[in-house]
């Protein structure tokens, strides 16, 4: 089968054997996958000791199986394995397990191929009525709602979403799902357009804020947060981009400000939220797996390939 | 009066004019106040703009006051005096005032002096039980208080504690009622031994907490922090160091750790534990006011002027 293999810092379209799925796996002959930012920092060099296939977002359909209800089934996939054995394991933590193993990014074969394998149990069924389209925003949606998990964002309080990317959007139609009075701060006013129907959009903030996204996909993210929120109040860093940052952390203290970080998240209520179309997003645009050099540097705001 | 002034990074004993109560204000006879590391910190300049009276923990009793039941009563105050207009003051947030006057930090003369004036609000009367030299651990101790108001340390969690000194020792009694499992890591054997009646000690932690505070006094507490945090636990600083530290976010992201800011902290349930003796402190070393330089160099759990 035809994948994309990633070795030191570069990416190769390579001939690769149709893998073999072991004894709690299954074969996932892949529909369609994205391209997510990890995977853009993958290729920057993020995770220097990982080669492999590329890629964690993907629709597939299962060919084999241990777990026989699976077989012939449209599935999504979470990322992340857990050992089953360390302290995050035996604590409902799998994805904070620390010998984890995370498709295309770590310790496993990724999804920017025709089949892949996957532990059976971190497959989810997707229901009929999502397309597969649709279907494939399942998991950025999933970490936007992590937010939602980690955090009690009450319909009475002001909230600012930093960012008009990608992440951004994702995060501003779960939030405004809560009734919250929700503004969108950006620096593009033509990305800022595409918020309106559902938050208050501005690219100069002059207001303060119960709670503060960074969605800014930059290390300095926390410090444009730090302006904005009240004190006592809350910070949800999103962004994973590398680098250090200057902090000074006495003023969190005395303005007792919560910082949280959020990662992956929740994907059967994420469907649940796509199933309904309560969150609408733009089209996938689907390339060929050879043509991989054009969707990596696609601007859309998802690019993917088709098999 | 005589009282310890402060003005461009020095103090000066003073003849000072007896204050006049505002007529929402009581007039305090100071019996005793402590010296705080923060009023060390104002000495360094932390408050550059700030001048007058220093010293903001007192038990004193009340001479004049708009609130005739307070007259006779001793009594302790809290420090942060807000403007009772702004959003802070109008959502229970007066302590984070942005206009707000802070005793003997900004704005108001303090309390090492023979009297002073305070909002009459401000007061707690102390009960006839708890002695004077108790009830100056108010102060200190709400503020360690604080983390239980702004955090569920809930008692199957295991709990470290950074930090050997005083306000490690303050914190470490309220966290302990928790019943949660307190290690407290220290450099200095000598001190760790105050604590062996009620938490583990250990001067090189080889293990990971759920729940990590911050009482180094250093700015980068927020680093040894973040070695010894689980993934999803919490960090609470109570550090008010001031100095930048350099800080890779995306860790806290990808681990998803909650940083909690802490401050000033309730009166009342502080009071409450003194009274039923739970929380137990060294004797305060009282100096007069004229040997301010002494005082100010003791190196007891707790040094402070009796009037
Ligand atoms: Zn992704
Ligand atoms: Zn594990
Ligand atoms: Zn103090
Ligand atoms: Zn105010």
């Amino acid at each position: 089968m035809k994948a994309l293999y990633y070795k030191d810092k570069a990416q190769y379209l390579e001939d690769y054997p149709i893998p073999v799925p072991g004894p709690s796996e299954s074969l996932v002959k892949i529909l369609i996958s994205a391209i997510c930012n990890t995977d853009k920092e993958v290729l920057k060099g993020y995770k220097p000791n990982f080669s492999g296939v590329l890629g964690h977002e993907f629709v597939g359909e299962v060919v084999e199986s241990n777990k026989k209800e699976l077989i012939g089934k449209r599935v999504v996939g979470e990322l992340n394995e857990g050992c089953g054995q360390c302290i995050y394991c035996r604590t409902g933590r799998e994805k904070h397990c620390l010998n984890r193993k995370v498709i295309g990014i770590a310790g496993r074969d990724g999804c920017f191929a025709e089949y892949m394998t996957i532990h059976s149990d971190l497959l989810h069924v997707v229901p009929e009525e999502i397309p597969t389209e649709v279907a494939i925003f399942t998991e950025p949606l999933a970490a936007a709602l992590e937010i939602m998990e980690q955090a009690h964002i009450q319909p009475s309080k002001n909230v600012a979403v930093i960012g008009d990317g990608r992440l951004a959007f994702m995060i501003a139609q779960v939030v405004s799902l809560s009734g919250a009075d929700l503004t969108i701060i950006g620096r593009h006013e033509d990305k800022l357009k595409q918020f309106s129907s559902f938050a208050k959009t501005t690219t100069e903030a002059d207001e303060t804020y119960e709670i503060v996204i960074d969605a800014t996909g930059s290390p300095d993210g926390i410090l444009s947060a730090q302006k904005l929120v009240r004190n006592k109040g809350l910070i949800v860093i999103k962004s994973t981009y590398a680098g250090k940052v200057e902090i000074d952390m006495s003023s969190f203290v005395v303005n007792e400000i919560t910082i949280k970080g959020s990662r992956c998240g929740p994907f059967e209520p994420a469907m649940q939220l796509l199933q309904r179309g309560l969150v609408t997003l733009p089209a996938i645009e689907l390339y060929e797996l050879k043509d991989y050099e054009k969707a990596l540097q696609s601007k859309a705001f998802k690019a993917g390939f088709k098999f």
